[in-house]
């Protein structure tokens, strides 16, 4: 029988989960967790590029990990741990970097973006407000791959870049000391359609830079606040609505069953049913999803909880891994 | 009284030491030593930018640490480690990356050497060739320098750029997490003089870019061979002789005392001293200074000598510092 495949997925805490990160990443990540050996990682490390505030760094860690618990990660079937809890992830950074060519790093899409948007903006260093972190990050996203023998890595049609480039400077170690050692390589797990594009408030996608989110653990009744504004025409209870161009339905066939979403749909298509009703019976199904998450979060979230001893015991059971590796790779290039 | 100043020089081990580097960096480093708090380290991760053979840099790294302690080195007064024995080097090379503006690695002198060199060969990616080791240097040399709190580095005037780097990562880090913590921010020590330039067998500076240089700890019948076959003019053994324009009357005044150099000059410039005679107390002069630092060298080489355990001791030393740097950078940066 073959071994089970290695899956690794990690979040930067940079601020609180929205509905679109739970849909799109959270639960489908949660349900792949269950047929692999699943590794799930806090990128504090990788925060660091911009979180410069240490309550703020914190908070967003405990934050993280308390979000990735109460929607049911299973912390004695997954191994969840904080990436800053593996000092051995530093060290290969560094021998990674030496068999990484500059010229891999130059053409990262994340580096890019910052220099494009230099240049519409007319700054003539293009380098300007680039910060090592930024341009060393593809090689600390390898290494967090890579350390664990991952196999398998989720990710979005926008991130593939990384997974490749993890890809590439396994190939590069194994090509130059693979005698000695050879990192596993990777392979993406890339999301099938489009489901993991949720509207937000304003029908583009829900993002936190459109500032169109709903906060998953929003509290109940701020919750029931943020749907009632959600835009709506002023078509009258009473007339005919057309449920596909209402943000409101769309955000209503992810939360709620097949069945009344169906039901639903042929309301607003006879009349009747006005844009209140409709925003209610969003709010419901949404908070029945959320509620019971929500409130062992806030648990979780309490000084003291068990999340500390949770993540220790990650760092624990992920040391091992990380150990293994570090120690093959310093045999192969004779630091041992 | 003023604590002890903290001292600290590394050596990458890329290949055995010449009597340049003896006179111009070993013996100034050793007798500096005794003044202060000393912290002596084989940079074994830098050299793996170039060293890509693992018995190479197994050896490489033995040697280095034998050629110091051969020469004089107290392990008892000088802490002597290994950097990779270091692991809190590599995670705060991170940290330290998130506060460094790329800039700043775009104008290093050795990157810039390195696109020199493309541009002058007419290679179109002046990034040719040039590794993330490399591009990263930098900061790993400063990360070198501030987890021990240094104070003092000693530095040829070519390589003040590092210890200034040094201090402007540490003056970054300082200003954006210094409430929490603050690094030690680093002076460069420079040389007086120019003690330190050695002439090699073809009287242009020794060094082993020119093959001009005679390695420290030649078996003495090569040393002598090398030494005769250092070039000189044609001048009878009975005719007076410039001893200022000879390559081997140089080396001798860096190797005899000062009165065997008065006579040796005033012999040549009567005549009746010839090159060979010249010679031969030139072998002699050295060979007095090295053979019993060659001895115990060979003793150290030798597998289950000493010098693991020494190398070891060290570390344990050195980790005291860098453990307590490393976390007082973690709570300032609310990674803890």
């Amino acid at each position: 029988m073959a071994a089970t495949k290695t899956y690794l997925t990690g979040v930067k805490p940079t601020g609180e989960p929205h509905l679109g990160n739970y849909l799109g990443a959270l639960k489908p990540a949660l349900e792949a967790a269950r047929d692999y050996d699943a590794y799930y990682f806090i990128a504090d490390y990788h925060a660091l590029t911009t979180v410069r505030d240490p309550e703020v760094m914190r908070h967003n860690i405990r934050s993280v990990a308390a979000t990735w618990l109460a929607c049911g990660l299973d912390p004695e079937r997954t191994v969840l741990y904080r990436q800053s809890a593996i000092p051995e992830t530093f060290e290969l950074a560094w021998v990674l970097s030496c068999v990484t060519g500059k010229g891999l790093m130059n053409r990262s899409h994340a580096y890019k973006a910052v220099r494009d948007r230099n240049a519409e903006a007319g700054v003539a260093d293009l380098d300007s407000g680039v910060n090592m972190g930024l341009f060393n990050y593809p090689i600390l996203m390898a290494v967090d791959i890579l350390i664990m023998e991952t196999d398998l890595v989720p990710v979005g049609r926008d991130q593939a870049q990384h997974v490749e480039y993890a890809a590439d400077i396994a190939g590069s170690f194994n090509h130059l000391f693979g005698e000695g050692y050879a990192l596993t390589v990777p392979k993406g797990v890339y999301p099938e359609g489009d489901a993991s594009v949720l509207p937000g408030i304003d029908g583009r996608k829900m993002s936190k830079s459109y500032d169109n989110h709903i906060p998953l653990f929003l509290p109940e009744n701020k919750l029931k606040k943020l749907v009632r504004r959600i835009p709506t025409d002023s078509v009258p209870v009473e007339e005919p609505k057309d449920p596909d161009s209402s943000v409101v339905f769309q955000l209503l066939t992810q939360f709620a069953s097949a069945e009344q979403a169906a039901d639903v749909r042929k309301r607003l298509e006879a009349g009747g049913m006005g844009w209140g009703e409709l925003k209610n019976e969003l709010f419901e199904a949404i908070n029945t999803e959320v509620a019971p998450k929500r409130e062992r979060y806030e648990q979780l979230m309490e000084p003291g909880s068990e999340l500390d001893d949770v993540l220790a015991a990650g760092a624990v059971r992920a040391r091992e891994r990380s150990r293994r590796v570090l120690s093959g790779v310093r045999t192969a290039i004779g630091i041992d």
